[in-house]
């Protein structure tokens, strides 16, 4: 679907300086490189100004530094955070382009007798609510996806397809929960007993649910498991990326955002603002403090006290290279004791 | 639900010495840390006994050693493993605050005509039982869960919500099984055909299947591929965690428990007993003793013979560190080389 | 189900020369090691020569090198490349021990009423098709599988049960696509915004979907998001393994080769032919050239521009020497500086 607009209505709503025909049309929003006439494209990291001269875009977004740039090829929407704006003209775009269909319950769900259904949520073909659920005004529940036994969902929260959401599960307000994904599956817990030829793993039930804050979003097929004895809590404002794995009993501060893959073991807890890079590692019973942020493919194997950066990825290099280097480095240790006996050889004082 | 209980109560269903008032009630099992009047708790490492002292639960559950200081604050439940007992308690304490609804083929579920379904069996709204496939006494199928051609599900089994079982794979007795896991799809193979700018794939079709033994547990969202030519087989009582890969004709031995992000590669054979950390990734093609542990994030490139515990996870560090560490590793080989020349000139003999 | 055939009949249908007598029988595809009487059997690594004398099978499939030793032994099928004899055969049996049933859409599927659905198509029971799809002839949906809005599939196309695919994103023709799956949930893309502790999250909306080629492969529980202002883009003959996460606006080049547990980054740009090994990372915004191998358990952190084996695993090792090699690696860096200068100290020239 193609969302005609004007210059002058995208500023009028959202807001900028506009610098050029008020007129002017736009049809897509569109990358600067490969922007041609018809797109609102925007410049949000100063490094690449000069693509502005080449770009074919009808008008650009810009910062104030790089307003005459801009506008010296064409027309340009001046604002302090061109990002923040385009993310904002996405949501507008979004809501135009893709406008929802009109709430209602259709008629192949299975809704309990005595779940509470507010008004304005849309239940989609095939979904089940179950007993003692309580759907929120405005929320909206995909096809096939299951709001358990006693299980809350808060207003305006959006459900894709195919979600699982577990009894007693809570999630608050103006949520999206992507599909696949899974709220409330137990958590890991055994006890070992002594079985004939080693530990036998009696199963540790998980009394506890997840509540999720409102604002939250959450990718395809990740998990979120309930805990063992108290919740699983996930702040207001976090995002999820796709397939992460959060164990039972974690806690999640406000506004932190894990990427795709990453796996937070059980009763770890993680600080407000945190920026957890894709494939991370969080040891289980560990805190991370606020505003941290942790690189891909690293593995947190111990509590973090100070805000800063930390990573921990093994660098890629050509095989033949990789395997010289990986065999060394499992004689590292006494590689270091050899020095040292060399540096008291030659400096014995 | 609150499930208020009485200590004698508990002591008679589980045993234990009760050293206390049998008619304290409690209403809630909780941390020691965290406990409040009506609280049970338990003390399962001696490290953590100081605790004792100043929790506020109305009963503890410790080890004999531990009977002293724990009746000197309150009732105590003395039992040689308190974790085990624990383990135990919560599941006595699952089955009185969350009864299963009684057993029923709900009209909203399509059954194949020829499916065998044994007696007190449970299907959910909109699961599907496909043709020829059997399901034994007790067990119970969520939700949207589709059970394939010819598939076999034991006595007790659960099966949670949205679950995916392919055809002619069969699951054992008093399984557990969460929402999301695909089991039985195909396993990964394909033969390379010259193509015009390179190889190209050709389907080698996966004619084996899945066999699970009893009292395995299945985590959310993991995949169990069906075999090449013979059967995918993990043991009994074997436990996974959430967002596991099983390749296919992998093999996993009895009571081998493995957490989540796991991957194994086919044709794997992982013995009984073993450990496996979270994000470990095993080789295909290689063998694992019984009784080895691996911890996170560990890769296991060739077979282990030995019992025992194996790790090869990055340490993490501060990123301005990372990252001259990392870069240095790549001239490791180089640098053992250096050493070894300083060594000859200073020791030449 | 058994599917009993001859030998003549296997070289009647997929080609080869037949050593040995057309009216011999068989009843299963076994590996050459554990072959019994009934068994075809192939022997595609010439380094396992020595397993044909020992073996039971009826008759092995064999190259021209090693024609002579498997008939030797008994009947042999010879052709240049037997693993790809092989997977034609896997083919040709799935096709008769598995015979699909007729096509045909069940009564409990939801299919909107301008959904446009081809000849020969099958829709199985509570499958979604949601308005405007089109689905080619013949197709295939499984149970349970959402086809949302104005989405397409292309002819022959396979999709298992429990499978999401969004609005407007479009599959090939000949795919198959496992169960569990998710294609066109929103990338993960959000704009800073300062909030009163730290920074929160304006999400930016997705606006593109997934395009994706012919005779793609996608495994159980894997992710492909949609792009966010154009689509993300799966090149023909692409097979992807198990639970990879596919990130927003990622090009993969046709017949590449990626295994499970592989993330791949928003905007990252992957070449034809590759073949990317279990749990590798592609950073964001990196391309990779055609025809580069990259090794399990490897993150390729910036752009390879040359064809080769790339790797960056760490080596496990027995955990009390990684603790010891791991400790000293954050001690890398400072230990090349000690051997610089213990080489100026000794050779000050």
């Amino acid at each position: 679907m193609i969302a005609e607009t004007t210059l002058g209505e995208i500023a009028a709503t959202l807001g900028g300086d506009l610098l050029g025909e008020a007129a002017l049309r736009v049809t897509r929003i569109g990358p600067l490189e490969s922007a041609d006439a018809g797109t609102i494209a925007f410049l949000a990291n100063p490094r690449y100004a000069s693509q502005l001269a080449g770009t074919q875009a009808t008008c650009v977004i810009v910062a104030p530094a790089s307003a005459e740039a801009a506008a010296a090829r064409g027309a340009a929407i001046v604002t302090p955070d061109p990002y923040l704006y385009f993310a904002r003209l996405s949501q507008w775009w979004a809501a135009r382009v893709r406008p929802l269909p009109p709430a209602a319950i259709h008629p192949s769900a299975v809704v309990a007798a005595d779940a509470q259904i507010a008004a304005g949520v849309d239940i989609g073909p095939l979904a089940v609510v179950e007993s003692g659920a309580v759907i929120a005004e405005g929320a909206r529940i995909g096809s096939h996806t299951v709001i358990g036994r006693n299980a809350r969902v808060g207003a305006g929260t959006r459900i894709a397809a195919n979600v699982s959401i577990a009894f007693d599960c809570v999630l608050g307000e103006r949520c999206i929960v992507h599909s696949g994904v899974v709220i409330g599956a137990d958590g890991f817990g055994f006890a070992p007993a002594k079985g004939s030829s080693g530990p036998e793993w009696v199963k540790i039930e998980q009394l506890g649910a997840v509540r999720v804050g409102d604002d939250v979003e959450i990718g395809a097929n990740t998990c979120i498991d309930r805990g063992a004895l108290e919740d699983t809590v996930i702040g207001n404002g976090v995002k999820l990326d796709n397939l992460i794995q959060i164990g039972h009993n974690v806690r999640i501060g406000d506004h932190t955002v894990i990427a795709a893959f990453t796996g937070i073991a059980g009763s770890a807890v993680i600080g407000r603002h945190c920026l957890i890079g894709g494939a991370a590692r969080i040891q289980g019973h560990i805190e991370i403090c606020d505003s941290v942020t942790v690189s891909t493919c690293t593995f947190i194997s111990h509590s973090i006290k100070k805000p800063g950066n930390y990573s921990g990825a093994y660098p890629f290099e050509e095989n033949a290279s990789w395997e010289k280097n990986a065999a060394t480095l499992r004689q590292l240790y006494p590689l270091r004791q050899r020095v040292r006996a060399l540096e008291k050889k030659i400096d014995p004082s």
